[in-house]
């Protein structure tokens, strides 16, 4: 699975807060970003963001003079910064929540900058989509599970775990098409071997 | 003062509502677009657009298959239209309010596609931004409306009509600095010749 | 079908940005309207609108004098223009994709105003909605493909263009649903036919 | 000062939740209004709104059948309720808030329903707004502050109390501003005479 | 059926919209609260509300000092009121549409408050949910009406009557479910007797 | 300066996506929590948060069996998380930006939780606010980069690198207030040396 660190941009720019946003646009000019980081004083201080929504929204909107307005008083700060590790998915619902167009991304210092353009250039995406990887995943997970309680037995701690591992997928599964599950795959097994259930019951 | 028309983009794509989400992608990366327009049926039919937000929020999100989605599931229509003669800072002010990054221009058919960066490209905002021109623009037409009144009397038409000129203009810079306007040019005017003001007052 | 202007309001009332509320108000009870357009001052000025809520909203409720508040303090401007020839379910909808309570219909000029009541009273809606007009259409079409598609030969340009026609309604009825498309028409036709989609591929 | 009561609409017309949507156009336009109240079942259920734009956008901007959406469908329930007793400027205020363009007059029963048109057509706020009344009162209780702290005593609880009352005043008035208060009259007061403010510090 | 009177916390603290917050952490502090009733000064002022989210948001965030801000420049005034008799899942219903926290129960005077951790403790909602609770009313209810129109005759008042308040129970239900009611309960009973609609028609 | 990990609870529960809501009611009450993290399944998969929000807006309003919904019906996944270093202020100000009650603190592995009781429980807030620790940390810099320049030459990157320092805190404050700065420290002190600002010049 791609995550944030596989697609991220890694040639990033960033500006003080004290430039004016006519240094920031030329800057977005030279090197054609939509976007760019606004520096951190020390550790502890927060990223901003200056896009170029920040700069038409609220200084060309208001016919205001881009020489004389500085980058901190139209960009986002803190923003949101996105975990080098988190999957590509992940990366596209956080974007899609709080309608970001692009993020850094964070790990004690900033590693790069990921866009929505970033995303979509991820051809792998138009191969094959999440939603099916995970249902084969679950398939064999099934399998996998059926085998060991078979083995094990159907109150062993074995066969408990291997129904959660796919039980949690099939909640992620579900939560990704914004569905319920109606019945676990868990609770079809239990129909047929009406003791596994009552096995799991002991372990609330 | 600039307008839509002079600063679109001339050159847009258009799709059908029934083509897939692959077909776009592969149309958007071919000539490196942010977004398509999506084609209107008929006359009265509204417009609609698609954009790599559109993509990103609403397909793969969710793990969806793009050769599965079809444009009209995720396009935004009727999408709001640009006027080509709407002067630039309108256009900013537009995308400001109902927070757009692209819009397509239309008059009777479509004319062209008007864009965040095709907004910041028009370097001439850096050189002399409006408020700065429009005060000029007042102060002319104040230096104008006291030699009408002095020549034609401050009880005229002509007066009145110039006054008027001098309001409208002077509501427009305090709209654009979001400001309220605490005594009006003419308000001033009228303190030196009184009469001018009760004159005024025949009118409503 | 209906379009913005057959049911429009053309008797509309504008005002300048400088007047004060109190003058809005004033002229709003002598014509009982619930919403007057704002002047611009050149052809590539935008127009703006005062409803009652702008009043109510942002003088009454903080106590305002509305004697000294001017009218570009509280209006919404630029405003967003209904095309004359929009379709009147592509108001609705853009109505209610940005919270609009009416808009002015411009072309070049201002030509009326259209508004929720506007909407409402054209009775036609409950007589027969749009989508089963749509419906039939689509019965109509599919029919008339089928037809042209054995005279013509299912490799035909003829062919392939009426089946275009075909999913466009079958798309824009979908859309309107806010449905998928599980199976487009002509995928049934092509299950009976299955050289028409291999002729169909060669297009792309 | 005006209340709910005083300018609310009694003549109020209230539909079954399960009319359909064509049955509420009917009444809507056989008496002119806006919008309806839709009916609760008991004493614990909640009374519902039903107004133009929730069938504009609900229904007519998605091609459906009046006859066939019930009431229920697009309604707005539970709605937010007016307090008869409730002054004017915060109804206005409860309006601006939550962008209500009408609410029902609730106390135990249902007494009537109130409008942006019925705010708007009290004209007694054209003629002296609130916040110019509310400091001539502030004056006014000033006054008597002071003659009752020379009188009683600055360290009496006539003093104290008399002095509340001024700061209570002071926040409303800068509240309906959105205005800090620098400093209160109090603390203008205590200046003054500084043992006032002592004498109040044994209060908290 | 709970109500709002019947959850509520009527041990509730009021302070002065002129006290400093940070007199407000003080009290919430000492008392463990997490929202602060703001005093009204009259019978025609509407209540203000101050929660710890305005504090931090509004206080906090932006580095200002707890001692200097005062309650009426971060609470929300007018806040929206409860009535004591509304059921508990409309006030749940009514604090998901507005995004509450908690709220004032009022009438006439302040009775109590309500907030999201008084909601979730009553644990009754674990045992029966609501919807339940009304599918058996439903089924009574259809009886009932059945019954009575057997005795008194398909078109007597009564009957009539007995199937509104089954129509009215099962559009709250599907409002509820936010579900579509495909066919009334009475439809069906009309499909066995077609004259039992035949009369009702008359009554429109 | 206090960061996120000086403030967070570190005894942080966790649930299975897949568990009830039943189940997540049951152990928020066990430890008096107000939400629960979600568990993530591997490196890549994101965090998730369960509040009671989540749980009286989208279960207890619609009158749902909590014991039939499952996490992952109702949870916020991703969520924001917090990295452990980022000040305090700026966690209150993502807070207020993204309108959070609490979020996780991240860094590789879950390291606690963060809410709006614990920012608010730091009282040291009370004493001393933010921008005066900043506005005296201000003026040291200011005496600090004059001393350097003046031993160093304003012309010496010593001195341009001291002045650099000066103004992002300027910026910071101005930041933190929503100000403008009109004028910088820096160029106050180049009206006294013109010669200062001709040599920053060279820099650009």
């Amino acid at each position: 699975m791609l995550k944030a660190a596989d697609v991220m941009t890694k040639d990033v720019a960033s500006i003080r807060s004290s430039a004016t946003v006519a240094e920031a646009v030329k800057l977005m000019r030279a090197r054609d970003w939509r976007a760019l980081i606004v520096d951190r004083r020390h550790e502890q201080d927060a990223y901003g963001i200056i896009s170029e929504s920040d700069i038409v929204y609220k200084v060309i909107a208001y016919g205001k003079d881009p020489g004389k307005v500085r980058v901190y008083e139209v960009m986002t700060k803190p923003c949101i910064a996105i975990n080098p590790d988190l999957g590509l998915e992940y990366v596209a619902r956080l974007f899609a929540d709080y309608h970001l167009h692009r993020a850094p991304v964070i790990q004690g210092d900033l590693l790069g900058i990921i866009s929505l353009t970033d995303i979509l250039a991820h051809s792998n995406f138009l191969e094959l989509p999440r939603t099916i990887v995970l249902e084969q995943q679950l398939q064999e997970e099934i399998q996998k599970a059926r085998v060991i309680c078979d083995q094990k037995g159907i109150r062993s701690e074995e066969c408990a775990a291997a129904w959660d591992v796919v039980e949690e997928l099939q909640s992620e599964i579900a939560h990704q098409r914004a569905e319920k599950i109606h019945k676990t795959a868990f609770e079809d097994y239990s129909d047929e071997y009406p003791e596994a259930l009552e096995a799991r019951l002991y372990d609330l």
